[in-house]
């Protein structure tokens, strides 16, 4: 008796990645959506299988303590995403249904980062009340965990999860994508010049990649005409929904021949809304997912979006500290929405951000850790005219002390500050 | 040995109302908000008391197979709180803890509603694409449970709440509600019309009631300038928010001297949203408050509307299946919203009616259980240019068979219908 | 428009109790096991119906601050339950499910009550280690919640529950409980003597009740023979599983025609174990429940004992500090027990007393607590010879404070303590 | 800008594991527990570290569809455990707080098997009743997710923990187990034999095996001496209580200089109980730690054995079928206990097995996956003599069918069976 009978097979993994290098040097990366971008591995109904990812801006963000790199990041070559993956005998209107088996970092960089965007460079919820300059906090992982040397005082178990899955468009779909966003585009421009921060983002041919060696003709048409990767649409997208996290399952409409998968913006955590825009504990790293196939799925299910079961193991808070916010302008100029629940949500969140400053964390740090932390964010009601309201819910556990009301009022502490810009300029003062 | 040694006072009831009368024929029921409504009655920081509410309509709506109840409601008569309350030593500036201990329908009355309002009396969020009819659904309260002769094949676990409460504003504040709210109903006019449905309700003295004997000239001033309670605002008010429920612990601001909290709109469940405007599931009953006060509270916590803390039992169902929406009109025009929550919300409600009816709910039914169920929305993303992301999560045990997508599809059942007009006008055709 | 349309029709109540007075005064009320105790009210199934009980002592315990009631509690006159019920159609071999749809305190009667038994009169879990004097705590049900002024610093919300509810043996079945029963006390005796506290409680005309008029000769048999109510049998009984609790739904086997539902010792709240003996919070009050009929059930799910679904508004507290326990006496003798969990468990409960003291409790008021509040017991595990392992967890959102491990310790506070006998008698020193 | 900024740095592993060779070939594993094992790596306080294990038989057991491997397994050379670590400045009396920050799988081994054992070699909860041979299953780890192709139709969320792990004994520790078990080992001899299976395990010379250069005198001693590894006891050890999982908190009370904490025995899930001996799925793999110290803590928190706090991320599955044992030998010989909870758990269990053969599933199997599948234990009531009540709770999310009880009964598959032994041997027919 000498040997182990300890034998084993690797779940393979069909595309790997090298986040030491940049991501518009590595085969397999696309930041583009557009439906002549062909399957980069193809699978079958069934198989399990790995797939590793940059993270979303492919190598722009470091691991240290200002934020000039969040500040001068080029949002034309995000988000840097894994696939196409295509599934055998999966057609138009069929279902591609996705079991997200798993999502960890890179076990060699157990860290990530949330940033606060400049107003002028990404924007964010709050870009232009609090005229938003580059902040970042850097996430230690700590098996489960995330802390922040950034963010003192809180430690918080992780919903791993893509923050951007979907399908391949059709060219019916993208056509349709490139009108609605443009018109909205021009709609918003005032004397001819677009809006700071924008609307939403044109094909932009600067910065597109695909990662895999195609006609010369078909990238210069996928440069031109793809779309870009921020906004989730009718395919998934970049939803940046914390739930569809590891071991959910999702829905997905097909909407061409294989489905062409592809998957980025890998997150550690992330709170409902996910307000500072890269708000996100954004990471590098694995999905584990298996797929299968439901013929037809799209008319059966009435689908003109992804659908999805949650996970069983999505972090549990159940105390919990809940603002609240309505369609008015609380916090600047009093004006009265129409139902609007984006308003709603950050009135909520201006009130908890002013919460977490009574306890001593700055407005960065406030801001920063809704974003990246379990928060939930709920819409109370949106029938109320003209008034939606909105709920945000802050998991009390997640602090190292009890953050509740108390009839003395909070205890400040000092908890430094964010990563800030090595120039010292912030944003509105506080 | 011959008497028991069990022996008990009850919480006294500080208000008492009967359902069978109408509203506006009782004392302690109001129904507009007004810094002059003074204390119907008065408590001390510690107490704990039990106040009776109406339904909402204050006893329009009754237990019937038809909806022409609904179709004809009369909205200036609503909503009848119940209050004020005053609470000793309280001031402008404190914070006001309200301990809702619990909240039960009337014993003999076991039985609630939810309707969709006509689009030209009430609307609802669907109002305009449904061209609403008016229809609704019967609910049977069994114990914790809630059933519906009107949508079979349900069963959930009520999160019983006051759907309205909150604190009486000061002059000041009332000033700026009407000065905000009247703005926008002056901007969105249509060649001097209001829109239908209305973007705001402006004070009305039709119908005004303040439940107590006052002088003539301040009932006249209350009428006239009084903030109606359709929408939830700073002092909390009709936010529908289904976890301000049992077993919560709300934080109030004050306005005024004593405080003067009123309640009402009690609901036995709602679903996040309340999507069909009467969407909760509507009952008269009882709730248990216990006050106390956090002098300067306002500052000491930044507030700039209620903080709450969630009941340990909210029905708690874990397996779900949860749609998507995007700020995209998917349903209707195309049109692409800039980052509007709100249209998300509506393209991820429009997707799950649609599911519902794969499953041989009619829309009115479907549109119904949405708004009563324990359904949650949580904002997903809300910054990622042009869409927002919502979700709306359906918890799968409430029903009585698998509803999860299968490979064969939906089963469609016939389900009947909720109750509709005598005359048989329904909305837009499904 | 004059009329209120809120009309309604309250679920009856089938058996009315009232707790004022002694439950042997009363009808619908029986207090032993006997199948020839006939039904006291029938139902038909799909019957709703509200049913009303006594506290589990029949009114022997009050609303005071001193324990000589319990020390002198009559233990031959309990458990008082209200029943039979009998379901129309029920045969031996069916399964009676019974949705136990709300467990409500009465209203005049807020309060309940925990307590220790003396060793010589009930026991409890450490009767003997403890030397068990009586003591008891008083629990004020504030809406959901209870507070007790004999435990200070604590508050939870109530899982509400018949500690007991089952259906009527058959002839056949009791006759074996007897033997089993009977022979266990035979093998315990030492020199011919029962042991202190006893191991097991046979039949006993003192005390014995039915609650209806019976032919003498009938009625002296079912006091004769009839089955004391303190042990789960089963037909369910006495099993003190706080998880059958309002919103649960249970199925029960049938041994007589009509299956014979009875139901009593209502708790407002309980722990894993009920470890004072009378550890829960006992309270007189009103259930409502539906019945319904599985035919033949019995054989279709091979069941010798009840099953059950949990409710999904059982209080949710996710923060927790858990303690263990192995099969030896740690703290007393140190002896090694095979593989006992029932040893486990002590020591678990030992450890967390122990703690509770570091903060200031009393042993009494340690005790007492474990017993009544939403504490949860696994079997960890029980294959590990010798060594079962059995932990027991304490919510800690239930103190008013933070009562985790600290590097300084526990700070320990002054509680006072729970109600004692007037003679000032305490068990062994602590 | 050519250079990706993504740079890390691995949490470190300081016990290297290579589970494709037998355990006894290895350092830094060891199978007894004995005061006089030194530490084979020292930590600092704060420090987070990785360690690697074999599984609990060091390898002995295959991936393969026969269970000769169970049959012939050699228990004395278990469990092999990692370690000792010893943490600087950590002493006697103090407290050693372990953060179980994440337990994994090694990646190219993703599977893990649970098994029955022989009753004449491990045996399990019920080796006498079912007379055991072995049986076992194998588990494929599909991310977060185990499946068997031995137990069709199940899937559920792992639990991922060390069954094992505990801090060094003192020498007196030591002498107090060898002496307690001894003499449970003596007094169950019957005619001067041990019973079979066995009551306890004394030291065993044979298989023991510590893992590091020692003096030979040393070692005999260990091997003379050491205690076995198989029961949890006052350090931690073999309690396999599955909430020590990834993402708890950990409190050990120190007994040596330094602490020496060792691990093994890791489970990817475990149901409460383990009845099947080794019931849970055992693996190989890593587990993430991080450790600090509180000074004189066992004497400030009153410990006797470890305190844990749980994890956020133990799998939630809220709908769940529950069943009930007592005191007494129900599906045997109907003996009365006296309160035994362990008899109740095995009546719970053989209910629950019972009820799983109805949807078809052998013995074995069922026997297996309650050993496997995150099922949870409660002890509901341990005072109502003679019969404590146990439940056993069954998550049905898990099953990929409805296997509530219908009014049509359970609907009967074909499951296959668990991998047998080769000569086809089972134990008593079902």
């Amino acid at each position: 008796m000498n040997a182990s009978k300890m034998t084993g097979q690797a779940i393979p993994t069909l595309i790997k990645v090298d986040p030491t290098k940049p991501a518009y040097e590595q085969k397999g990366i696309h930041n583009r959506w557009h439906d002549e971008i062909p399957a980069f591995v193809t699978v079958k109904p069934g198989d399990i299988f790995k797939l590793e990812a940059h993270e979303w801006t492919g190598g722009q963000i470091g691991n240290n303590d200002d934020s000039d790199d969040v500040r001068n990041v080029d949002l034309t070559r995000v988000h840097n995403l894994t696939g196409p993956v295509d599934v055998e005998g999966t057609e138009p209107g069929d279902v591609l249904v996705v079991d997200i088996l798993d999502v960890q970092p890179f076990e060699e960089h157990p860290w990530g980062f949330t940033g606060i965007f400049e107003r002028t460079n990404g924007g964010g919820l709050f870009a232009t009340e609090f005229d938003s300059k580059a902040a970042k906090a850097i996430w230690d992982f700590k098996g489960i965990y995330a802390t922040s040397r950034h963010i003192p005082g809180v430690r918080f178990a992780g919903c791993t999860h893509p923050g951007l899955i979907g399908t391949r468009p059709s060219k019916e779909l993208l056509k349709e994508w490139n009108r609605r966003e443009g018109k909205l585009i021009h709609d918003h421009k005032v004397d001819g010049q677009d809006p700071v921060p924008a609307v939403a983002f044109p094909p932009e041919p600067k910065g597109a990649y695909v990662g895999q060696d195609l006609p010369d003709e078909v990238k210069q048409r996928i440069y031109k005409e793809g779309a870009r990767t921020i906004p989730g649409r009718e395919h998934g997208g970049n939803v940046d929904i914390k739930n569809l996290s590891r071991g959910s399952r999702c829905y997905f409409p097909v909407f061409t021949k294989g489905a062409g998968l592809s998957f980025g913006d890998l997150h550690f955590s992330q709170g409902d809304g996910e307000m500072s825009f890269c708000g996100a504990i954004e990471m590098a790293g694995v999905v584990t997912l298996q797929v299968s196939v439901i013929k037809g799925g799209v008319d059966k299910f009435a689908m003109t979006m992804p659908i999805f079961l949650p996970s069983p193991v999505d972090p549990q808070y159940s105390a919990r500290i809940i603002f609240e916010g309505i369609s008015v302008n609380l916090h600047t100029d009093g004006e009265q929405k129409s139902m609007c629940a984006t308003t709603a949500y950050k009135a909520a969140a201006r009130n908890c951000i002013s919460y977490l400053q009574k306890l001593g964390y700055t407005r960065e740090q406030a801001y920063l850790l809704l974003s990246a932390a379990p928060v939930d964010s709920h819409v109370g009601s949106i029938v109320d005219s003209p008034n939606a309201a909105v709920s945000l819910s802050l998991p009390t556990a997640i602090f190292d002390r009890d953050i509740l009301p108390q009839d003395a009022g909070l205890e400040k502490r000092d908890y430094g500050n964010a990563a800030l810009r090595s120039d010292g300029v912030r944003g509105i003062s506080e």
